[in-house]
């Protein structure tokens, strides 16, 4: 466990557009306030959350400002998807205006991966970008949204069409906020860390392996050092392809190009994210053996892990038609060619575009089969 | 005046974060499908312009497309500052979905500021970030806004408080199109040029003085270079400085403090941009003057060559009170003090923020005061 009184970050993001470092600790929200100043961030302090995070951490974080002599004001959202809109940053400017947030604030995301996504979309475009903190609350946003800039909104016509690129100029992740997630938000936190163990880090992807029992029982040790981990594991690879221009930030991606099918298909209503992510990786692993790049017993292998961690690896029921369908339509599609990211074995993985359309469609048909 | 056949830029700019050709041409639009594609940008075009402009040039600009083999897709918001609203934002971004833009797709900014000021902001903000290309129609927007990737929408708290800094992949000015506009825009417009010789280019300003008649006449060779070249020092700054965190792009605000101030005191209503610039450059010239920076010579100097482009150069009857209040909101106030651009002499300016308050007041109130 990080000493309290240790003030290093877990590590530093040194990305094109910006370098700022992060924090992964028990406790790390009753800090926030002297980590803002280390990290030169000035008040007022803006924080942005939903209504199901503002009441159990909104007086923790806003203690901590005032300790640190930081004017805060807070602005709550409601829980839930339908709260990333345009409307809702409209509403969230006016806010900024009325409240006199200026290009020197700083705007605090207090919260999952809607909160972070909503907050930092209005923090890139809030007089042409004011200073974002991201401090999530859920694993999923630990391991992955929190960090590398990915911001957006979603429109009628389909989800995070309206973004921008802005790094975090810190991330603060606490580790006390894990103890009040259900176990369906752990699981779903826990396929993406365990994606970025499968797509670069083979030790990483061992410990979940192995600590599974300690891990679910949040044991803090090792809870800090695979979340830590995990996240750093982000982080180089924004580090590497910020924009995700060359490539290296489409491995990410691993397990999300049925995943996004499978999440579209039921209109992200069943599913978590890291859920339909799961089942891609599932599914995914089955076309790479087919393919010949990654021997079945590594396949089986991960698939028993994610499922120790009581993710489902398969979505019995699910109308692969409409699966398929979106898959086609998925924006990370490059002309006619889907980018598949396969493994070639378990921490090596590789885009591909030669995925035939009838594996594909045969995989994605024998994921949503009933029950065998 | 540029030779048609000569597909080279008039200059290229190359910021930070991106690089990109300016084409200041008669007939620039006619021109502007096969410039795309020398520029490497894709179709589907979707080009994006207003009332005023759409009925004039959105024919040419389709023909100039079809030829080079692009599909294109015309939308039209009305003319007007109104229209620079986060609603329209939302009900473009909904158009552009609608009809499959993509990432590599490429938005045009058919038009004056406001419709490159909001089809940039899109284009920064749809699906992260699609290609833009700017093609200014006003004198204004060719000079200032066109170059240097400042977007923005306003809020209904003020302008331009939603933005993103978001480079063009393109700029191509038709000179033709001045040729549409009333003596009041080309004023405003010739104010934007003026100030880039009189912070930066002495025999550019000299330009303005010797070849008054021939620019009023639109005269193609003086105003093809006059043009190109005002454009060109706003693509240098741009280069230094590209966010205006280094004190370079600041030389640009020269008239502007005041400017705006007069602008936020009518409301925007009754004096346009480059009017209220021109005021607040004679203005200011006193300013620096009293501070012992510039000869009472070189001002008037000045303020003549602003007379004989039609320029206001005072603002009668406009409340002081209202302006001075102004100023001090202006959001490019750093701290208490106001960062204020003044001229050493004709082509060398500097940014001073130690300009004593009543001093600012006097120069504000016998610049509102009724004619002598």
């Amino acid at each position: 466990m990080t000493d309290a009184s240790n003030g290093a970050p877990a590590f530093v993001v040194r990305a094109p557009s910006a370098t700022y470092p992060v924090y992964v600790e028990w406790g790390a929200l009753d800090r926030i306030g002297g980590r803002l100043l280390e990290t030169s961030l000035r008040g007022p302090v803006y924080v942005v959350s939903d209504s199901t995070v503002a009441w159990m951490y909104a007086g923790r974080v806003e203690q901590a400002l005032g300790k640190a002599g930081l004017e805060s004001h807070f602005y709550t959202v409601p829980a839930g998807e339908a709260s990333k809109s345009l409307a809702n940053a409209g509403e969230l400017y006016a806010w900024l205006a009325e409240h006199r947030c200026e290009r020197g604030s700083t705007i605090v995301a207090l919260g999952g991966g809607m909160v972070g996504d909503l907050a930092g979309f209005v923090a890139a475009t809030f007089l042409r970008g004011v200073a974002v903190v991201q401090a999530p609350t859920s694993l999923a946003a630990m391991v992955d949204a929190s960090i590398g800039g990915k911001t957006a909104v979603n429109l009628p016509a389909g989800k995070n069409l309206v973004g921008a690129f802005y790094q975090p100029r810190m991330v603060a992740a606490d580790l006390t906020t894990l103890r009040s997630l259900s176990s369906r938000e752990m699981a779903s936190g826990w396929a993406e860390a365990i994606k970025h163990g499968l797509i670069l880090d083979p030790s990483l992807y061992r410990l979940f392996e192995e600590r599974v029992e300690d891990l679910l029982d949040l044991e803090p040790e090792i809870t800090e050092e695979v979340v830590r981990r995990s996240m750093a594991i982000k982080g180089r690879i924004v580090e590497e392809d910020e924009r995700e221009t060359l490539g290296r930030r489409t491995l990410l991606n691993y397990g999300h190009t049925i995943g996004h099918g499978l999440e579209a298909a039921t209109e992200y209503g069943s599913l978590l994210h890291g859920e339909a992510v799961s089942v891609g990786m599932a599914a995914v692993g089955e076309i790479g053996h087919t393919m010949g790049l990654i021997s079945r017993e590594e396949v089986e292998r991960y698939i028993a892990v994610l499922r120790g961690f009581g993710l489902p690896v398969r979505a019995p029921g699910v109308d692969p038609v409409s699966v398929l369908a979106a898959m086609k339509m998925d924006k990370k599609a490059s002309g006619r060619r889907i980018n598949w990211v396969l493994l070639e074995e378990i921490g090596r993985a590789v885009v591909r575009s030669d995925v035939p359309d009838d594996l594909a469609e045969a995989t994605v048909r024998a994921v949503c089969s009933p029950d065998d």
